[in-house]
C-alpha cells in the first residue's frame, strides 16, 4: 500500500509544504522513522525530532510554527494524531491476517447455545447453555463463557476471558486477555460473632455496544439489577468495577484504577490511572479525576479533581506548592514568633 | 417462592407498619423495585427514595424514623441488611441451577491425585501428581492445580484458577476467576555486578476455611514456611499478597490493595481499597485501615489510619482540612510579616 | 543433603562462632527453626530471635554485634542473605523435581512453529503459526502463544500465560501464571461527536534476557515500534506496562505499579509498589521510587523521591513530619494574629 504525501494531504483536507510526490510506504514513530516513512507530531515534546527525523513525509498542526525546511515534506492538517490513527486504521485493515474462521473441533458448545453466522470460535473455548452469540463474534482460544449469556454482533473476545451467567454484552466490543465478567460482588453482613455472611450475588453485568475493556480487568456482577457499562466506555488494563456499578456513555478510564459498590459515574468523564473511588457516590457527566485520586464524596458535572480526599485539582496544586515549601513557612512562622 | 411481609416479619422478630397479608415474591433494590417485590433501606442515602418506591414492602430499622404511610408495608427489623442477606440466601438456594456433576472427560487427573465423593471438575482442567480434592468440592473449567495439593470440603474454584505444587486450601473457601495461588515471590538478592540473583520459592501457602479470593488477586508463596491466610478472610480482586505474608482471622480486604513480604496483619481488620503495607510490619487485631493509605510501620490494635505514611484518621483529617486552605493560611502569615 | 557449618563456612569465606562440626539438614526462617536447621539473620528486626531459636546454625554478619553464647552456631559471612540464598538455590536444585518433559497430546501447535529440542510443552497449549521456541524452554499448561512469538533457550512459561502475536521473549526468561503479553494499547483519538476513535496498535512487545514477571501483570503492545524491557528487569504482580513504555536492564519493579505510555524509565531503578508514571516522560538510571508515589514529570538519574507528583523523598518527609502538625502550627499564628 503506497500514497503520494500530496493523495494524503487531499484526502484529508491538508495542505503540503515540500515535495508532494514522495512516496510514502509505511508508518512510523518520528524518532525511529526511515526513508519511506510517514510519521507525526502530535505532542510539542516531540518538535525536536523533526530536524533530525529521516520519514519522507510528516504530518503537523496547520499552527505548528517552524523554521524547518527539509528534506522532509510537511503535510499541515487540523489534528495530526487523528490522521495519523485514521491511516493506521488503513494500514491494519489492508495487512490484518486472515482472521481464524469456523468453530474449533475442541470448543465445547452445550447443544442449546445458539451461534449465529460468521462466527469463530477457538480452542479449548466452553459456552454453557442458552447462551447467545451474534453474527462475525470472535471468540479466541480458551474463553469460558457461562450460561445465559449474550454477545452482540461482531464482538472480539481475545483470549482467555471469563464471561459468567447471564452476562449481556453488545455488539462491536473488544475484550482483552485475562478479563473476569461477572464474578460475585464483594459484599458481605458482619455477624454477631465478629464473622461474615456471604451477600449473595442474584444480579448480573450489562456491557454495551462498542466497549473495550483491558487485559485482566474485572467487573463483578450486581447485588440485585445490574453492573452496567453503557456505550462506548473504554477500560484500561487491572481496572476494578465493583457490584452494581454503572459508566454513563464514552466515558474513559484508565488502569489499574477501583470503583466501589454502587457509585454511578456519568457520561464522558477521563479517569486517570490508580484512582480510587468509594462506594454509592455520584460523579457528573464531564468529570476529570487526576491520576491516584481517591474520591470520597459526590462530583457535580465538569468538576476537574486531585487529591485524597479529591478536591478541585488547581486548588490542590496551590496547596501542594506550599505543602512543598512547608519547612521555610515555619521558619517564617518561628521567626515571627521572637519578634512577637 | 412467595411469602407475606408479616411471615417475613415473623421469622425475623420484626414488627409490621401497614398491610401484613402483602405478597412478596421476589427481591430488589429499593430504587428499582415493582409491585410484589421486598426492598430494604440500610443506608440513610437511600431513604428519599421510600416515598417513590413501587415495592410491596420494604425493611427498616426499628429506630428509622419517617412519616411515611404506604402505600408499602413496612417490616422493621433490628438490622434490616442482615435480614435481607438471609432472604436473599434463601432465594438463591432456591432458585440455583443445578450445579455441576461429575468429572468431564477432558480432565486430566494424576492417576496418583486423589478425588473424593461428589466433587465436580470441569472441563480442561489439570490436577497433578499426590492431590488431593475433598467431599463435594467444585472445581470449574479450566482450573489448573499442580502436584501435592489438598482442596478441602466444600471448596468452589470459579473458572481458569491456578494453584501451585503443595498449596493447602481449607473447606468451604470460594475463590474466583483468575486467580493466582503459589507463584513465587519477589525476591532477588543483589549481586555486585549491579544484577540479581532469584530467591528460590522453597515454601507454600495455606488457606484455611471459608475464606473468600476475589478475582484476578495474586498469592506468593513463602521463601520458606507459608504465606497463611486464615480462617473467614474475605479478599477482593486485584488484591496483592506477597511471600511469608499473614492474614488473621476474619479479616477483609478491599480491591487492588498489596501487602509486602513478611508483614502480619491481624484478625477482625477492615482494609480498604488500594491500600499498599511494606514489607516486615506487624498489624494489630481489629485495625482499619482507609482507602489509598500506605502503611510504613507497625500499627497497634484497635487503630484506624489515613494517608502515606499513614497515621491517626482524625490528625489525617484535621491537617488535611487546614492543607486544602493553605494559600489563606499562608496569606494570613504574610499579612502578619507585613506588620512586623 | 547434609552439610556441616564448617563447610559452609568454608564454602563462602566465613568464620564459625561454636561448633564447627554441627550437622544441617535443611534451611528455616530462624523464628520457626528446629534443630538441624540453617538460619540467617539479615534483617536487625529478627536479632531477638537469635536468643530464641532452635536452628543448629545461623549466618550473620561479619559485623553482627552480639553477646550470643549458643547454643547455635555462629556463621559470620560478608552478606548473610546472599549466602542463605545460594544455599536455598542449591537445595532447590537438588530436590527439584522431575520436571515435566516432551510435548503433551493435547497442545496444539501450529505445524508452520519450530520446536526446538528439549522444549516441554503442557496440556491444553495452543502455538500459532511460524513461532519459534528455543531450545529446553518450559511452556506449562493452558499457555496461548499467537502466530510469529519467538521465545529464547530456558525460557519458562508458568500456566496460563497469554502471548500474542509477534512477541519476541529472550532466554531464561520466567513468565508467571496469568500474564498478558502483547494485548492492545489504551489509544483513543477524540472525535467530535465525543465518541472515540480507536488507535490501532500495530508495534510488538520485546522481552530481553533473564526477565522475571509477576502473576497477573499487563504489558502492552506498541502503537508503532515495541514496548521495550531490557536485560535483567524484574516484574512483581499485577504491573501495568503501557504501550511503548522501555524499561532499562535490571530495573525492579514492585506489585500494582502502572507506567502510562511512551515513558522510558533507566538502568538499575527500583520502584516501589503501586507507583503510578504517567506517560511520555523519562526516568533516569538508579531512581528510587517510593511506593505510591505518583510520577507526573522527568526524573533525574540517582534521584529518589516520594508524594504526588512526586519530589524529592527527604524534602517530602520534611513536609510531611510538619503536615501532621499542621493544626499546632495554625494554633501558633492564630495566637500571634491576636497579639498584632
Amino acid at each position: 500500500m503506497n500514497f503520494t504525501a500530496l493523495e494524503i494531504s487531499e484526502k484529508f483536507s491538508g495542505s503540503i509544504q515540500g515535495n508532494g510526490e514522495v512516496l510514502i510506504s509505511r508508518l512510523s514513530k518520528i524518532e525511529e522513522a526511515e526513508v519511506g516513512a510517514l510519521s507525526f507530531i502530535a505532542h510539542p515534546k516531540y518538535i525536536p525530532f523533526l530536524a533530525l527525523t529521516k520519514a519522507s513525509a510528516v504530518l503537523v498542526a496547520h499552527d505548528l510554527e517552524t523554521s524547518y525546511q527539509g528534506p522532509a515534506t510537511l503535510i499541515r492538517v487540523t489534528d495530526p494524531y487523528i490522521v495519523f490513527t485514521q491511516l493506521m486504521r488503513s494500514w491494519a485493515e489492508f495487512n490484518k491476517t486472515e482472521p481464524p474462521k469456523g468453530i474449533h473441533a475442541t470448543a465445547l458448545i452445550d447443544p442449546t447455545a445458539t451461534v449465529a453466522k460468521g462466527v469463530a470460535i477457538g480452542p479449548y473455548v466452553t459456552i454453557g447453555p442458552k447462551t447467545r452469540i451474534g453474527e462475525g463474534a470472535l471468540i479466541q482460544a480458551h474463553c469460558i463463557i457461562g450460561s445465559q449469556v449474550t454477545i452482540g454482533k461482531g464482538t472480539i473476545l481475545n483470549a482467555r476471558v471469563t464471561v459468567m451467567d447471564e452476562t449481556e454484552i453488545g455488539s462491536a466490543c473488544i475484550i482483552h486477555s485475562g478479563v473476569v465478567i461477572g464474578s460475585d460482588g464483594f459484599g458481605f453482613a458482619p455477624q454477631e460473632n465478629n464473622t461474615y455472611l456471604k451477600t449473595p450475588h442474584l444480579g448480573k453485568v450489562i456491557i454495551k455496544n462498542k466497549v473495550e475493556i483491558g487485559a485482566n480487568t474485572t467487573i463483578d456482577r450486581a447485588t440485585l439489577g445490574a453492573t452496567l457499562i453503557e456505550e462506548g466506555v473504554k477500560l484500561d488494563n487491572l481496572v476494578q468495577i465493583a457490584h452494581n456499578v454503572e459508566i454513563g456513555p464514552h466515558t474513559v478510564i484508565a488502569a489499574q484504577t477501583g470503583i466501589a459498590g454502587s457509585s454511578k459515574i456519568g457520561s464522558q468523564c477521563i479517569i486517570g490511572g490508580q484512582v480510587g473511588i468509594a462506594g454509592h457516590l455520584t460523579i457528573g457527566d464531564n468529570v476529570r479525576i487526576q491520576g491516584q485520586t481517591g474520591v470520597v464524596s459526590d462530583l457535580s458535572a465538569g468538576s476537574t479533581v486531585q487529591g485524597t480526599p479529591a478536591y478541585d485539582y488547581r486548588s490542590y496544586y496551590k496547596s501542594y506548592a506550599l505543602f512543598k515549601r512547608f519547612p521555610a513557612i515555619e521558619k517564617r512562622l518561628s521567626s515571627i514568633e521572637k519578634k512577637n
